[in-house]
């Protein structure tokens, strides 16, 4: 599988002069060969081919897309292991995880094909003419939902498969007809070339214009801007940091035709053990909380970063357990030199205060850019006062909030930003206290867990993997599961239009099995 | 109907000690009584009210949510032809249009009471779990859809009912479950009053808290302002200018929370006039076209400000027709002086155009704030040069490009801005123009009209009422039509909880009849 460092624009195989590398993170140097950066002229170059392919590439049908996505799923499998060994250089993660990621992305493609094939999420709703209604005729108005136009995705470093060149927002965006420019991360741009391979002979191979697709990548920040600020993007998916994704956000906002930014930015993920709970099962909790905290080496989005409590002995013993599994934990190499550091400097900032006490933190191991998993506490009424414990440190830390009462648990919860999942330990004598919670976890955070842990995202038609500000930059999507698609859609209706200038599925015998609404009567002809 | 002037904070009736009054169009002279006007201040407790309202107004429920609109349509029924007469000095509206749009009003209340009980609007989709499932076990994942949370909703001048304090809005944000505080126009405000008591009396009837709706005025920006920016508010609705809704906009972004504002905005909702038809009916067009033009003085988002055609001897009688027309159209008062003003001065700054040649401009009248329609016309090349001339002048004014040839007016059509609508005309002939030009067309908005006329929007599941910005900041919305509540609902789910925990709708035996997905299965139970 040779590598050849260079970018994707549409079907051309550009070389810069601007040339980065991968570094392992495992070893600290760095991979063969060297990968051409993309600037602002490459940007331009892929968001007019995108724009060309635009209307193309939607007349093409729903069918012909979940082709292209079969197509790019088939692609992916038959790059093989050398994916996956690419995969495991680049980003220090374990082979089994990474062929789960692939299945997971074979997975999400193949989910929006079916998607497209069921045909609901196009929306169609239908209300007849009805000529005699007085006191004037309805007129016949007819909806279905569009693509929004090319579509810049961010790949994720945490991701380099399932969140990446040709995840789940790619997936999505081309499902919904719109022209993707992946931004590759630059962490993992071997595996972004070979991604891209696939989805370009794919795309190729159904003979669709060149512009639906395209692979920049560059260690700046220079494309990425240029790439969200082109008139001709009509939407950006990103995953990452809060720093980013607010950067990316004020660009789309300040065009001068404003974009969404669908920004999945950070979360600390609050897990509340009640009291029933502790005490039946603290030991198990506590290393089963351990397990979902070091998982990948913490470098999950949904990863446990808070704990909430109410101070008893029941507790401690929680505390205990979550102890000693956070010493017996072996070190895991983490994504990037960059992260690790980062994640060392969250350590030092959250034991620098003097508020917080360290339970446990893995012992300084030898090798390079491990991560050595950490577990604070500290009281509720420090939690509240100061703002810093409750930001995400990427990587396996956490931070334990004892609260003395119900009244400062409840307290606790209401500060809490938004969140992309809240999790709520408790048993049968605990259900009225988590009833009553309910209402106030729905308001903070887009999936609640009950008795399990906020890792491992389902990719299905209920998964809503989202959530408030500042999780995620818009609270009515989500980015993981079936309805991530209508990120990319917008309804458009037609007015007494003739049938034959009507799209397909807007006719009286629409295509079979599609879900459709008539005359405000839901139905599947 | 005795008006107080006096504002609504939750169940509080407030008089401040700023004051305004309103104006009668027909006279220009001030109606009694004077009008408390709010600031910051009252924005401030209404927020509070409406923040400490919000769990308990979710947790009422469907059914007693689609109660209270139905009580809130029945009261406003109630208010009888008082309403409307008040409405008439305050709009100078004639008393059969207002008529027409309370029977909208009341129509929307019911439709949004009816999506309640279709319930589909919750987007039920339940995954149930697959414990045998290899790899790994299937997680049970249940999603439906929650309010955002408050929502201000700022009336609009040119639809004193149906876009005002109880419109379209407001219907579709307490149908989601979102308490509202609605901002009052400032140009009807004994409108405001009368239709905020309906409102009011139907909270206190439903025994719901006083929260849940508050009704503020006045005529300055800081009110609105201040609403927008109040942390606890979490959406925004406005009908209006583009420079309103681009403030609100910023004032949205720059928050600590970022929230989503719907604002509609401006169009000039094109019209395309093709070959065939021109040939076939160019003066019957003529005339339809001003009727259209003049409807309600020109006061309608959906006002058909631009003509396109190509340049031929049929497209002169279209322009003598429509000249014709317009000369003849008597003259009506507009909504207030500070419209009536921007219209004339919208029509000096077109005149002032060298290349602008005016087709027909309405005779100055006697009276006062009165409009007198206008029709101009411009070359295609001097239209694509100055983009103030595709700019709304609010009111009966409209401009015809003139093309030279086809290729012109496809360049023509491609330099156009996102609209509300875009109408095109047609016979048997034109059909492979017609088709040829639809997916340009959808790009530039929402709503596609056949051989007919933009004004008039229908109230149905299938409306689009919004499009690609500049024409709204939300291309992914519509503000009329069933889908407008999606507007004020994010998704939010459920992995493993219990059925005792679960919300109603999302266990396995859910309310009778609702539309839910089931392991990716549509079913109505």
């Amino acid at each position: 599988m040779a590598l050849t460092g260079r970018l994707f624009i549409g079907a051309k195989r550009v070389t810069t002069d601007a040339a980065f590398s991968a570094i392992d993170p495992a070893t600290g140097d760095p991979l063969a060969p060297a990968f051409s950066a993309a600037g602002p002229a490459e940007a331009t170059q892929a968001c007019a081919l995108a724009a060309e392919a635009f209307r193309a590439f939607e007349q093409a049908g729903p069918e012909k897309r979940a082709r292209l996505l079969e197509r790019i799923a088939a692609n992916i499998d038959a790059l093989g292991d050398g994916l996956l060994e690419r995969a495991r250089f680049e980003t220090g993660l374990p082979l089994a995880r990474l062929a789960g990621e692939r299945a997971r992305t074979v997975y999400q493609l193949k989910l929006f094909a079916a998607e497209l094939r069921d045909g609901a999420c196009m929306g169609v709703q239908i209300d007849p003419a009805l000529p005699e209604r007085q006191p004037a005729p309805r007129r016949d108005v007819r909806m279905r939902k569009k693509p929004l136009g090319p579509v810049v995705v961010f790949g994720a470093s945490n991701f380099p498969l399932a969140f990446s060149v040709a995840g789940g927002d790619t997936a999505s965006a081309l499902a919904a007809g719109c022209p993707v420019i992946a931004k590759g991360h630059p962490a993992h741009p071997g595996v972004c070339e070979l991604v891209a391979g696939a989805v370009a002979d794919a795309v190729a191979a159904l003979e669709l214009p060149e512009g639906v697709f395209s692979m920049l990548n560059s260690p700046h920040h220079d494309l990425g801007q240029a790439l969200v600020a082109d008139p001709r993007v009509k939407a950006a998916a990103f995953t990452g940091s809060r720093q980013g994704g607010l950067a990316l956000m004020r660009i789309a906002q300040a065009r001068e035709e404003p974009i969404p930014v669908y920004a999945e930015m950070s979360a600390v993920n609050p897990v509340i053990l009640l009291p029933g709970a502790l005490e039946e099962q603290a030991e198990k909790l506590g290393r089963d909380f351990v397990a979902s905290l070091t998982l990948g080496a913490g470098q999950f989005c949904t990863n446990p970063g808070l704990v909430l409590a109410i101070q008893s002995p029941r507790l401690d013993r929680f505390v205990e357990a979550a102890r000693k599994a956070v010493e017996e934990s072996p070190p895991q190499t983490m994504l990037t030199p960059a992260i690790h550091q980062a994640y060392e400097e969250g350590l030092s900032r959250l034991s620098s205060i003097a508020e917080v006490a360290t339970v446990a933190c893995g012992a300084e191991a030898d090798g390079n850019n491990l991560c050595r998993p950490a577990f604070f506490s500290i009281s509720v009424d420090d939690f509240i006062r100061n703002k810093v414990i409750s930001q995400e440190v990427f990587g396996a830390s956490s931070v334990l909030v004892r609260c003395r009462d119900a009244a400062a648990f409840a307290k606790a919860l209401e500060s809490l930003e938004g969140q992309l999942t809240v999790t709520m330990h408790f048993v049968e004598k605990d259900l009225a206290t988590a009833k009553a919670l309910l209402p106030l976890l729905e308001e903070k955070a887009g999936r609640l867990i009950a008795n399990g842990w906020p890792t491992g995202v389902e990719v299905c038609h209920a998964m809503v993997h989202g959530g408030p500000f500042p999780a995620t930059s818009d609270s009515r999507t989500t980015s993981v599961g079936a309805l991530a698609i209508e990120r990319f859609l917008r309804p458009v209706c037609y007015q007494d239009f003739p049938r034959t200038l009507l799209p397909a599925m807007l006719r009286e015998n629409g295509p079979a099995g599609v879900l459709r609404r008539i005359d405000g009567v839901w139905k599947i002809d």
